[in-house]
């Protein structure tokens, strides 16, 4: 909730930040979350070793560490997990400090006056939204015609449409042709596909978030006869030419990066390994955006069940009329609900508004139960609560709303 | 959150409360939300009467309005929807300034120093939660050895604990035996079961929540030979001797007071009386206490289980070992999900935390969908959310936890 819905609320409010404090509890949580995988490593006889690996032949790794000893360690699989990174622009690399990537920007010691976002995905919209609430001027910059482009376009216009009316600026189909280092910060040069115009934004620092590549670069794929995709992303089960079989998870594989396509695919990947059956259901993998307000999504949007033809029906339902968002003082949001009309089953879902990362996995059960619209529409909720707005839009979906 | 989780994440806030507008802004959204209803009736077509009615004939209802006019209606079928009214003391009655009922509690125009509250059920526990928050002292006194006594134990333990650590006093085992209006406010007698000492609580005010009876009263329901249950609880369909079906529905209706079920009731009511199949699943109607930890519940308790002598499994996970909670700095909670062992479907799930409201309708559309518990361990959900605590405790079930 924002300041005014406080005060809408009777609850008086004038909040003041201590970004060191906030960025020390933000250590702490991520030390104490790390700290306990390694012990959940540890406990499970998982032995961890340090240093640069590369593929050095049939089912060999040689691990270089820090102070430049080798050691090859064997193995009947070798699982590659070494994640992503982001991708810098061309003429500007990172520095850190004016340039920043998205670690360095969850990491800055002091509010930006002006922060400039070159690129208006996941990353892009996150970042910017948190430091807009804390403070910031901040100017998003996208080559597109919209932000979030993967998303549905109802979602993207009121994300949009939100973000500008919490003061960010969002610079649309404009490409970046330069960027200048000032003493005093950053100087951007934008040029739109409409206008030989050039125009500049100057901010104290520049976030390039225009997407991140795998992090397979070293590992030495082709010596040993893998191939790996665009920008290096591998499939997640490359067999070599010969010898042992070679396994990618998360975002060294295809596929989007997310946490939680990374788990799916690693606990798949073990038990493919122990001779259990083990699969990833990438059609139910739920995308979220932590942004102010926040958004969710699973399954098929509109544009795709266009381009496939495959008939469908909507069910939408605004939050604003759900008994738990006037209580807590929200107007903005809504769910949208995608069911195919041949099978009456959920095609997808695109929410926008409070609680969306824990409502979308409401749709991902209903999904991968091969639920019907009707039922799910038949689900009794809490009352009040978020959910409902679910089977609201369920309802709709099947022309029998009750509270639209 | 409160206020020592927000400086932990580095926000300064130091709340006011302005309780003429909270209280300002729960009437404007009564109102809105029953604006809405009026609205939705009209435009169904629905002819809205006030008065009072009893039922006079077979098929016929006698409605005399407030200047005392009659007039009979007619109808194939009669629903009674009348809804509930809260149980006096039988020794203190409502005098709805120092004798409370639960829409006294809500309606007060300043902060009561110290509010007793008798029966620390749903909305015992609840209203406490509300003024403790705002600054009261509240004291819950209760019959029983434990609050909210048909829910889990484990949750009810968790609720004392954290209630007391906000500083509420409970009084168990407490038998009231009077309560005397004094100037000052109110003196309630108790004594327990343990001891023959009489102790006093003195308080501005007393809410009596010690139950809601069926507002059936008045209706002439032994006039039509309809016979109502225990406390004029009425059965969903109770055949008058002759004539047209008489339908209950909601809080006049046997079982649990919840809105949630009335509404499942109302459309199955509906879809009956239309010829078309409908029908309510007792089995998975979610229960939730609104206080600071929310609770909410579906489906049997160990105690249940343990007394129809079923076999079952506990798949129990700590919210402290979620990353969603630790970002909140949230370290109370837990998911408890109860699993049929001889069929491994869900039997019941018990939650205390953050966002329970909402998280309890995933376990109801796996009910629904008759969901194996390790099907529902294997649902991807968004990182970090507070639904992946849920899948810990079904993975934790199935003996797979990931993260314990």
């Amino acid at each position: 909730m924002d300041k005014g819905s406080f005060t809408a609320l009777g609850i008086g409010c004038a909040p003041t930040l201590d970004l060191a404090q906030m960025m020390a509890h933000k250590k702490a949580i991520v030390d104490k979350m790390s700290t306990r995988v390694h012990s959940l490593l540890h406990k499970q006889g998982v032995t961890l070793i340090h240093g640069h690996a590369k593929l050095a032949a049939a089912g060999q790794v040689e691990i270089r560490n820090a102070e430049g000893a080798r050691r090859t360690v064997r193995g009947a699989s070798i699982v590659i997990a070494t994640g992503s990174e982001p991708i810098p622009l061309p003429f500007a690399a990172f520095d850190h400090v004016k340039i920043l990537d998205s670690d360095d920007a969850l990491s800055l010691d002091r509010v930006p006056r002006h922060l400039a976002i070159i690129g208006a995905g996941a990353v892009g919209v996150e970042v910017g939204s948190i430091w807009r609430r804390l403070g910031s001027r901040v100017t998003l910059i996208e080559q597109r015609d919209r932000i979030c482009c993967w998303c549905d376009r109802d979602v993207t216009a009121a994300l949009e449409r939100s973000l500008k009316q919490q003061g960010i600026a969002i610079r649309l189909c404009s490409d970046v042709i330069g960027v200048d280092k000032r003493a005093s910060g950053v100087s951007i040069q934008l040029r739109t596909a409409t206008s030989s115009t050039i125009t500049t934004v100057d901010a104290d620092a520049v976030l390039v978030a225009i997407g991140r590549r795998p992090s397979t670069g070293g590992l030495n794929l082709a010596g040993i006869g893998v191939q790996a995709g665009a920008q290096g992303a591998l499939l997640q089960q490359a067999f070599a030419q010969r010898g042992p079989a070679i396994w990618a998870v998360g975002d060294a594989a295809v596929g989007p990066m997310l946490i939680s396509k990374a788990e799916e695919e690693a606990v798949a990947c073990a038990e493919r390994i122990a001779g259990l059956p083990g699969f990833v259901d990438y059609s139910s993998i739920p995308y979220v955006l932590y942004t102010r307000p926040e958004v969710a999504m699973i399954g098929k949007t509109v544009d795709e069940l266009v381009r496939v033809g495959a008939p469908y029906k909507v069910g939408y339902f605004p939050l604003a009329t759900n008994a738990r968002a006037a209580i807590d003082g929200i107007a903005e949001g809504f769910v949208k609900l995608l069911v195919e009309a041949r099978t009456n089953r959920i095609a997808g879902a695109h929410l926008i508004g409070p609680g969306a990362a824990d409502l979308i996995s409401q749709v991902a059960i209903a999904m991968e139960a091969s639920m019907l619209c009707e039922d799910f529409a038949h689900i009794c909720h809490p009352f009040p609560a978020w959910s409902e707005a679910l089977r609201q839009a369920a309802m709709a979906a099947g022309g029998w709303a009750t509270h639209i």
